[in-house]
């Protein structure tokens, strides 16, 4: 369902390719100042035109149906749109006979019946977390102190950020894509957000990172080094102000405890390449050969830690 | 929240040392032959008794209390309760003043405002795996042909089975414990379950996964290797009976595609140890040592594999 | 399903010839105290025994299988059941056959393929008003200072409370039934309960009385006069102290303001009579007689005011 | 919250004088064929311009952002939006201090710390049922061969159509209004539909329905006169096809029986009169006089027979 959270909730909606793009947020307090500019910084982290993103220009403006008054939101729900435009469906075409390696142009055919939208995407387009991300600054703004920051540490393999340009150059060159892992660390948590049994915060962390396409993985704290530690070195005794070390993440019995909450997410590769690849031809019943044309990025992990951050902020703001 | 699932649904309750623990399941079709035996086979994979386990001696009797009639289920909600048994509350009395490090103990407190029931760790006790258990066992049946297996695949690091038995003896004699890590698969998976956007597949699975507590990450497929791959070497070609790789580890776009569900799961080394731990004192407000007694397991990640099971059949008897 | 609320949220479960019912109680707040005394007051109000209500001695003794330590709420799911007894389930026998008039007997075998358990009504029967009288009792608590009450105004179209006697003893002569109206009002309560567009409270509230088995209305305030009353004479004006009068039954736009809140339920007679009926026997294909033997209320409606005050009492804790 | 249903599932946003309303349905099965016309009769029956409707014009034309490709629904989410134009935001200035007898303005200015948006009703404007009409289009079409009709019964009191209009004017002449009773239909109704325990048939539409505003009672089958009859005259019993009357309305048990769902919507008059009324004056504390220009319905109800139908099509479509 496109639907995420119990209280502070949101409804996507959209086709990268369709008329617009959108989000509905439920459960917005009323009297937070909120403004376009608001939007434009987190909204320019996603956007394109880094080393290693696609050369697409996305209309990337945020347009307010309702939910804000004189500058205000009002507690009633907020809807912000965002036209598309500059897409190329031409592009698109083939994926019918060919699905791409990696995609979800398979599994939606056959799900919908060839119902969907093929065009760039559909409904499963990387340009959904466009309103995500949109949604994650009022997330923000209801969250106020509490610091959600999430960053690239990895890109290819390679954790010195210095050698990342040459990767990708050289990616772009061998017509390849690169992926990367991200870390976000949020600071300021309370003491007490989780709903155990089933709403654990890793739980919940997890139901909304996994929603971004592309992710393979993720883990807390010390994360698959933990089954590696003796539970002498991976619990975290308590000091007098908290958790002394935090190898579990800022999370204990699926509450936070205080601790900053730390997990880092692996990114797969962009599926579209343009090195040809061999893979079954459905149309003709034989295998081919299929090179993604298109523009895309060669590492569209580069723009996800933005994304990942507003995933977070919607589990917080949800919580508190 | 203490309850999953959208369609079939369960609400787990209990603490390990009150009257009962147990669930009601809600949504199971009728005419479902059940009995008790058929249950006795996942509860006694939990149960303690294996090297590196628990020597309580738990009771694991399931009483059904509805849902049931003349051996089959009768579409009302099934309720299934275990009761406690073997206890011995006062080896939980000091924890009050030093909160077990890596234990629910102190965010618990802080939560609930001192009013929780800190016996055994109380709801948060891996106990109440053991109803979850047996409404794996009610999902399976729901599930049919879908086969799901887990098992563990490294205890402390080491790979070769032939050696975690010395492993978990020598862990045993330091009074320390093991972690480990076990890998799922889910074969016969018929394509398209899963509801993107929120409700990848990845995403219910991990949501269900962390609420066991204990887990430090998931991965799916190729995992945290994904973002060291190029997108030629993660990517799964298309062959004529489907994927011809399973990088992806059965999802793409939240969807599965018909290859098996593959999954790993980090478990974390026990957090209760015998071995003196320095942790602050909250009532004496000092450092102190405290050294865990009670009857635990040395590596609970050997009672895991059954559980991830149950875990997993929640989410998709949920889904088809 | 068998569940309702978002935050303070009951499951139920249960056949009234099965081993037990009960109600698992979920976001209930810690530390409220709560003994089995609580809820005998209650429960007694429900019981049989009052003339014209029906003779069978049933188990009303409520168990608590988890939640409660120490004589306070935990902050965990509260588990309560009540055991079975006494059932005479050779009386249900012959409804196979020919399902009852008025009852779920027929749609509950089409719906769950002759499979569910047809005994006493199974998971539709009266009796699972128990738990949630119980559930009610705990939401009272919650609900501290705002006071629920309900009472029968009405019984077989008679206001007069001092002639009712009489007209049940003569229809139970007759082997017929009697219906009856229940007022309930809820004083004390805050401004601002209710959450439009959808969760208007009184959407809420009626979701949960057509939930009781055996309503056919429900109106609040002016309710049915209100359509032939002119603006004027329906809207309330304000005064100092709020609304001056209370045609709207203490809602407006979903939200309350203030004023009690004042709704009426009509019950309906109750269905199981022991005057012959005609109607459709399905096994021998033809017109048939059937007269109702069990033991049932002449007019049910005389028990339902208290589970009408639990089922507002289970609306208002999860609004506050 | 501002959303309804499980499976085929509507997100409502907007206020009157924002910039635009809409609606988000999720769960729309692919491959429907949907097109603008298929909206515009229903919108037209919602719309002003009958006798006893406001004089405002109202953009009604939607627009759809999402979930058609090619005239044929995709399974993605569904948007619709209208946009707001030809309001006149200066009348509703002095609700301010003097909110309107019957509305929302008292309680959404106290919930939502004058932060809402009190133009035209802001987000409890009737102008919201437009975006509920557009959703109730696509319901039907999911519904296939149930039909639902739902009609104008009563005008203020009078039951005889043809009295109406004279009615009207009168009411009209006196600046006063008049409010209806609406009855609704559904026929080709499976036997089977609802889930009880607590989302019986009469739950989930009496849920719906009381979100309309200025909604007072509702009642299936005898309804309020259940109660003054006996069982052997409301009991339905079963002929060779079905039941052999419909006193139940269609409903035993929350399921639905095959018979047609029946049921009455009591509808108050319109609160906005320009009759003086007396109320108070919460900026100048002491009573006062306010009469409500602006150009209001003399009887809504005219305009609510599709509104219900709508609210009614959701919930179905949402069961079956």
């Amino acid at each position: 369902m496109n639907s995420f959270g119990r209280i502070f909730k949101v409804s996507l909606f959209g086709e990268s390719h369709g008329d617009s793009i959108g989000v509905v947020i439920d459960g917005v307090p009323e009297g937070i100042a909120l403004e376009r500019e608001d939007f434009l910084f987190d909204i320019g982290r996603r956007a394109p035109g880094l080393k290693g993103t696609t050369a697409r220009k996305e209309s990337d403006e945020p347009v307010f149906l309702s939910g804000i008054y004189e500058g205000h939101t009002t507690g009633a729900p907020l809807a912000v749109v965002f036209r598309n435009e500059n897409t190329r469906s031409a592009d698109y075409a083939q994926f019918d006979a060919m699905p791409r390696p990696g995609h979800a142009d398979f599994v939606a055919a056959v799900k919908w019946d060839w119902e969907n939208d093929p065009r760039g995407g559909g409904h499963f387009s990387g340009r959904l977390t466009l309103p995500l991300v949109a949604a994650g600054v009022v997330a923000k703004k209801v969250l106020e102190d509490i610091d959600i920051h999430a960053e690239l540490i990895e890109v290819g393999g390679e954790k010195d950020a210095s050698r990342w340009e040459a990767l990708l150059e050289a990616a772009a060159q061998e017509g390849d894509s690169l992926g990367g892992i991200v870390e976000c660390r949020v600071d300021n948590v309370p003491i007490g957000l989780g709903e155990p049994f089933f709403d654990s915060v890793e739980s919940l962390i997890s139901h909304a990172v996994f929603a971004m396409p592309g992710v393979r993985g993720i883990e807390f704290g010390d994360g698959f080094r933990a089954p590696r530690m003796k539970g002498s070195e991976h619990n975290d005794p308590f000091g007098p102000d908290g958790p002394a070390k935090n190898g579990a993440g800022g999370v204990n019995g699926g509450i936070t405890n205080g601790a900053p909450i730390v997990f880092r997410v692996a990114v797969k590769p962009t599926s579209s390449i343009a090195k040809p690849q061999r893979t079954w031809n459905f149309k003709d019943k034989k295998m081919d050969t299929l090179s993604v044309k298109g523009r895309h990025d060669v590492c569209f992990a580069l723009r996800t830690p933005v994304v990942i951050e507003a995933l977070t902020a919607l589990v917080l703001a949800d919580l508190v």
